[in-house]
This record gives structure tokens, C-alpha cells and sequence, in this order.
């Protein structure tokens, strides 16, 4: 039987690389969370008690980035990295600020915080942009850091290049196949964190290497008005006035614009970094995201603050808010939703040139929650094995794309592959053992820097 | 260390019965689902490609009600409800509106299709509420039902409460305690469906048996507006104007109101029934739940078209939607969410006056996803061993309870017991064999409503 759906706009290109691998899967390429802080993952729960708002949870976060070292962070960040290829994940970028020792004093090495987060990648087996994140005052007027803000800040924007050159000149970045892809990239954390005066040299370092620029935009409405007091701008047109916006450029959140704001990013074909759970976990607000799709910028999703780790929930949660928000079904086509979860992220995350070998199998016949879902898999799928870059084999389908997009969770996941290495293979990691045994790590390691009994 | 959150509004009551079991579980009141259409569940990821809203929608839900007999209903539904109890629900409030034959041609048993529901959730060992619902008419004007609406309507009130009362005197409910606990309550479509002419015959069927009654409300903004043409009141007032408003009512979605329908609702002690991953998911927008709960009203939660069958995220969903809307976080403390989850549900269902031996056990040192999260389980349950009611032991922790209700899935739920029955052990079905034998039956059941391959 049709169900007699509603005719309803053209699906869009569908996504590419579908393809069942065996009788009960389904291969999606691989989910790219472009928008990580992997030290947020110890809050999850924890910060859920209380009324409060984005600023309160701020002061906790800020409690856990006082706690952290180069070896603290290197296992928590490997645990969190491994919760990610386990739920799907393929490709992380780290918006990395939590860059000196107590006080702002530098490490022996002044990337000794940067080596946790590539050593991490590596164990778990994800691809890594390492977003180097510059931070430099404490508010939009230019007050100073203060506190963990101290930890963050390279002092001024030069400071913040020399310190990026030394790591991209390290040798750790970009190194042999075998090994997993990292590479580094910049970021300007927000108009908040960095005066305009300084914003030019992120700007510059990120056109001379042709390396992603990320920034967070216009997350909180409070943003939004204390640039506009200070600079007569919104934080896009402070951004677009130093040049900071470019294909190569994505904003974060991109919550609270103006019509003026979405044109901009459409114009300049911007990435645009959702963070779903994020955004409703903290009562940001949803983001006119199908407007700036509509208007040319590139969709992305990325977990954030990691009070959810679910690619899935993730992706499809950038169609449902903003059902809820317009009160209509079908805001965006199945195939651009799989594309923010993958291809635009591969592309804001400077992956975008060549052809990923990155896969996520889940498994159709094992959770009542998929039943059902995978019925059209064996039409979609049947021998259609393997192959790297855009699928082999039978057509992909919309609808099957839709059952799995809307129904699956990291429970379904049944195998991992990160440029052509397996990572995970019947629902484990490979190389860091049992689920439990990843979740057991992981625990410890949140209750360490917690002192939880 | 504390995390130095902030001081925020008192936490409330926190929710009773919680107490750890054994080591790395944590044990929580059974979830009550009040509001379910069990066939919806076919739709799950089937009607995601396109735009559309909630009327078209609901033209691929008639379709698939087309479809059903008595049969194929009970293979379904016993199933979908299998899905909720492993998932962690022990309740389900059926509002069951698909009663007659093809062309509205009664069975020879006019119920026969209530015994499909009622069969499905005593081999699913789920407690049930039968909402047995009248439907009437196409829309607020009166117009005649048509095509599948004839097999939902009883032609007029009276008849609507003679096949009711036939029900209720079959013996099939309140039996023994050996049995799934199951009862008969009744419910008012919407006023779209019932005339105000014949709203009293179910009204005063409710209130001679001392039954719940519910009624969806206010899902659409195209309701309130065709109920303000045709009769100058909201469908809150018009409920209220055939007393349908008192403690034993719930008002399903409450979505679209005025201040004065939300003060209705305190002032009459009535119940809300939030159904939140439907409500996103159909596009309906998000209700005033923290207005009404403060105006007195009883808040629960139901997956009424199943579109996600996880108590965790539908009762989480309940505050996060809140937050995504007023930007601002903890409306909710997290006793008052678990109570809307169980609680609330069980005084929904008519299940208010007794002590429910109904639970469910959450693993938390399986799953990355809850790393962290049972740190505390130890303290807050050690020795803390079954009974009935309230919890026994330790004293219940708001800030385990926060973790728990913010991190689990479904794939977290270990035991869950129904009226003291053990209905899931280590993660599977007691009588219906392993999850993925479930998972196949539904596929099955879904599959040949579909005719898909």
C-alpha cells in the first residue's frame, strides 16, 4: 500500500554512499560532528538541577576546565572521543580553548593541551580538525580575563599565531594514511572572546593555510546586545567587517540573527554549525536554519557540550525543533538533513576536498525501535558492498534513509569505519575494548575530576 | 568538588521509590505512558519524506487504520506495547477510537476490538486504561464522519454508552490481581469529533463509574479557531460549559491556549497530558505545561503516535522543549518531571488510589552514555532491596535521579515489574522471547499492514 503521502516538495539530491552491507544493515556515510567541546561531556546530568540559564551553566563548565591537565584531558577526551565513533561519529572538530596551565601559564610546550586532544583522536580512532581556538578578553568591551579565562587566553592575537604555526609546523598533522587524519584549523570563539583588533590575525592565519574558521555567533540574545552597544553591530556584521566570513568559515549556533545576518551567510556560502541538544539543553533558542539554507549556507551539526552523544538524534533534531517552532512537517528534505550530518560537516571541517572513506552500518533487525525500518533495506542494499566516496551499488532510498534517520539510535550501531579502518565492529571498539569496559573508563574519569564518592 | 551550581529554586518533593537494586543499577518508579494510539505506530519514519503538517499526516494515519482488523490489531499492538515496556514504560492509557468494521459495520461483538487492546497488553504484561473514545463527527460544524472515521463512530452517545457499559460489565477488567492490571476510562475525541449535544452522555458515563476521562485539546491552532467560529468559546471553554472539566480529566496536548483555558485547568485539578517527541514531531508546537502546572493542573506525559517509544526522553522532552521556547533552564525541578512521568500518569489512568508495585531498573555501567551518571547510585541505594510504594532504604537523590532521567535510553532499562510481575529481565521480554524476536514480530506485523517487500 502507498501510504498517499503529501506530494510536498522535490527530495533533493539524495545523500550519497547508501548501502546495505549484509541482510539486517544499513551503511550511512559517516556522521561529522563539527561543534565538540569534549570536557563538557563530565556535565551531562549534572548540571540539571536548579533553574538557571546558559550563563549559570557557564560558571560550572568553568569549574571543570579549572580541573583539567594535559594527562586528565588526554583520557577523558579519549573516553568521549570513543563515545562518539560508538554512537556514529566519524569526524570530530574540536573547538579547543582550555590551551595554558593554572593561571595562564604555558606548558614546557605551549601545545602540550593540543597533544591530549590529537593523542585522544588517535586511541579512539576518530578524524580530527583541531579547531585552535583564540580567546583573549572577557566580555565584547574588552575586559580581562579572569579566573579559568586565564587558561584560555595566548595574551593577544599574534601570540595566538606563533603558538598555531609551531603546532602546525609540529608534524602531527596531516601525517601518513595509516595513521588517523588529523588536521588543524582556527577559530575566533566569539565576538565576546576577541577584540576586533585581533580578530584580523585568525583571519589571516586561517586564509594563509586555507583552513577552516569557526566562531561562535549569536548563541545567547545577551551576545547580541552587548555587541550592539559597543560596536553598533550584530556579531555577524563585526565578523563580515574584518573579513572573517568566507566559504571556508563557520558559525556556530547562528541562534538569534537578523534577516541581514542570514543574507550575509548565504552570500559569503558560510557553514552553519546547529548544535540541536545543545541548544535546547540550554535554553538557547532554535536557529533559522532552513532560512539560511535557503539563502546558500552550508548545514552542519555538531554535540557540543555533549548532553547528548547521538548522531542521529543530532541530525533529525535539526528538522524537529524547527517543526516545533513553525508548526510544519518537512521543513527540510531527508537528503539535506543526512547531508548536514555528513557532507557539510566534512566540508566545514576542511574534509570537503576529497572522497572520505567513513561509514556508519546499523543494524535494521535487532531493536524494536528499527522494526519496521528496515524493510526496504534488501531492495536498497543487496549487494551493494563496500567502496569508498559515493555509493556503489543500488540506489539510495529516501524512504529508507528517513525510517533509519528517525528511528535508529547509538544502540543500533554495528560498525565503525574511519578512513577505510574499522573502529568499530559489532557494536565494540576495536582497539579500546568492550562497551563497558569504554564506559567504565570514562566514568572514572568524570568521577576523578567531579571528586564524586 | 562541587560544581557550585546555582542556587536556583527550591529542587520540591523529590520523586518516591527510587533505590538502587544491585550494584551499577538505579531503580525508578515505572513510567506511565497516558497516551497511546498503538497503530500509529506503523507511521514511525514513514511519513518523514515531504512537507506536509498534521493534517496530512493524518491522512497516512487513516490509511493505516483503513487497514486493520481485530487480529492484525491484536498482533500489533501486543508488539507496540511489548516496545513500551522494554523501553521502561509499565502503563499505557490505549485512547482507542477505531471500534466498528469497515464502513462503521459493528462486529458481532461491538467490542471486539477493545478485547484486541486488551489482549495485546495482558501478553505484553503492560497495566492498561482503556480510553474508550467517542467519535462522532468529521469537524465542529457537525459534519457526518466519512470514509475510515465510520469505523470510529457509535452513530450517537447513548449508543457510544450502551457499548461501553457492555464493556465494562464483560468481566474482562478489574480481575485478579494474577492478571495485568487493566481498566476501562472513557474520552471525548476532541471537539472536532463530538457534538456539545452528546458530550454529556460520556461525561456522564465517566462520572457515574468514577472514571478518568480525557480529551484531546487544542493540538491545532485550526481547532480553536473552528470551535471560536462555530460556537464563540475556545475548546476549553466548550469542554467546561458540559462540565467535562473535573480531577478525573485530562486534557491531551493543551497546546494552543489562552491564559484563561490554563486557569480552567487549575482551578478544575484537571491533568495535562504532554506528549512532547509527537508534538515536535507533528509539528504541533509546544503547551504552556509549566503555566498549567503552576495554575494546579497534574501534568503526565504519553508517546501517542510513537514516533519515539522512550520514557527517558519524553519525560526529559518535557523541560527541554520548555527551555528551547523560554530560554531559560530547570523550569521543571526533576522530581516534578518524575513525577509527571509516573506519578501523575498513574492519577491520569485512574490508578491514583493504590500503591503500584510497578518499576523499572536502569543499568548505569553498560553504556558510555551513562558514564558518570551512577557514581552516586552507591550512596543513594545501597541495600536499598524491592517493596512495594514508596521507596525503601536510602533516601532518594535528586541530583542521580537528574542523571539518570537526562542520560538513559531504552537500551538502559534492565528490569522492569509490572503490579509485582517481573515483565523484563537483563534487557528482554519474560514471556515474548528475546528483543530481537519482538523486533521481528513488529517488523512483520507493520510490514504486511504496509505491503511493503
Amino acid at each position: 500500500m502507498s501510504l498517499g503521502g503529501p506530494a510536498g516538495k522535490p527530495a533533493g539530491k539524495p545523500a550519497a554512499g547508501l548501502a546495505g552491507e549484509a541482510a539486517g544493515t544499513v551503511r550511512l556515510p559517516g556522521f561529522v560532528n563539527a561543534h565538540s567541546h569534549a570536557f563538557h561531556r563530565v556535565l551531562r546530568g549534572a548540571s540539571e538541577t536548579g533553574s538557571g540559564n546558559f550563563w549559570t551553566w557557564r560558571q560550572m563548565m568553568y569549574a571543570v576546565a579549572e580541573r583539567l591537565d594535559p594527562d586528565s584531558y588526554r583520557d577523558l577526551a579519549t573516553c568521549v572521543y570513543a563515545e562518539m565513533v560508538l554512537a556514529g561519529w566519524t569526524a570530530v572538530g574540536e573547538f579547543h580553548y582550555l590551551h595554558h596551565g593554572p593561571g595562564g601559564v604555558p606548558y614546557a610546550d605551549p601545545n602540550e593541551m593540543s597533544w591530549a586532544i590529537v593523542d585522544a583522536a588517535e586511541a579512539a580512532g576518530i578524524r580530527l580538525t583541531l579547531l585552535d581556538t583564540c580567546y583573549l578578553q572577557a566580555g565584547v568591551g574588552g575586559a580581562a580575563v579572569e579566573g579559568v579565562q586565564l587558561r584560555f587566553s595566548d595574551g593577544d592575537g599574534d601570540t595566538w599565531s606563533r603558538r598555531v604555526t609551531a603546532a602546525s609546523e609540529s608534524g602531527r598533522f596531516g601525517r601518513t594514511p595509516a595513521a588517523v587524519p588529523a588536521r588543524l584549523a582556527a577559530a575566533i570563539h566569539s565576538v565576546r572572546a576577541v577584540p576586533r583588533s585581533a580578530m584580523g590575525s585568525v583571519v589571516a592565519w586561517a586564509a594563509e593555510e586555507g583552513a577552516p574558521l569557526h566562531v561562535h555567533v549569536s548563541e545567547q540574545r545577551k551576545e547580541n546586545e552587548e555587541c550592539l552597544a559597543e560596536t553598533q553591530m550584530t556579531p555577524t556584521d563585526l565578523l563580515a567587517s574584518v573579513g572573517a566570513l568566507s566559504d571556508r568559515t563557520t558559525a556556530v549556533h547562528a541562534t538569534h540573527l537578523t534577516a541581514r545576518d542570514v543574507t550575509r551567510y548565504g552570500l559569503a556560502r558560510c557553514g552553519i554549525c546547529a548544535c540541536p541538544t545543545t541548544e535546547r539543553d540550554l535554553g538557547d533558542g532554535g536557529g533559522p536554519f532552513s532560512d539560511l539554507a535557503e539563502s546558500g549556507a552550508v548545514l552542519c551539526v555538531g554535540s557540543d557540550s555533549h548532553a547528548v552523544i547521538d548522531p542521529f538524534e543530532e541530525t533529525r533534531s535539526l528538522e524537529t525543533h524547527q517543526r516545533l517552532t513553525q508548526e510544519r512537517r518537512g521543513i527540510m528534505s531527508i537528503a539535506s538533513l543526512i547531508e548536514a550530518g555528513s557532507s557539510g560537516g566534512a566540508h566545514s571541517l576542511g574534509w570537503g576536498e576529497e572522497p572520505l572513506d567513513d561509514w556508519v552500518t546499523v543494524r535494521v533487525d535487532e531493536s524494536p525501535a528499527l522494526a519496521g525500518a528496515g524493510t526496504g533495506a534488501g531492495a536498497a542494499g543487496a549487494g551493494a558492498a563496500g567502496g569508498a566516496g559515493s555509493g556503489s551499488g543500488a540506489p539510495p532510498d529516501e524512504a529508507l534513509l528517513a525510517r533509519v534517520l528517525f528511528g535508529a539510535s547509538p544502540a543500533d550501531v554495528d560498525e565503525v569505519t574511519v578512513a577505510g579502518r574499522r573502529v568499530v565492529e559489532g557494536g565494540e571498539h576495536v582497539t579500546l575494548g568492550p562497551r563497558r569496559a569504554v564506559a567504565e573508563r570514562l566514568s572514572q574519569a568524570i568521577t576523578r575530576l567531579l571528586d564524586r564518592p
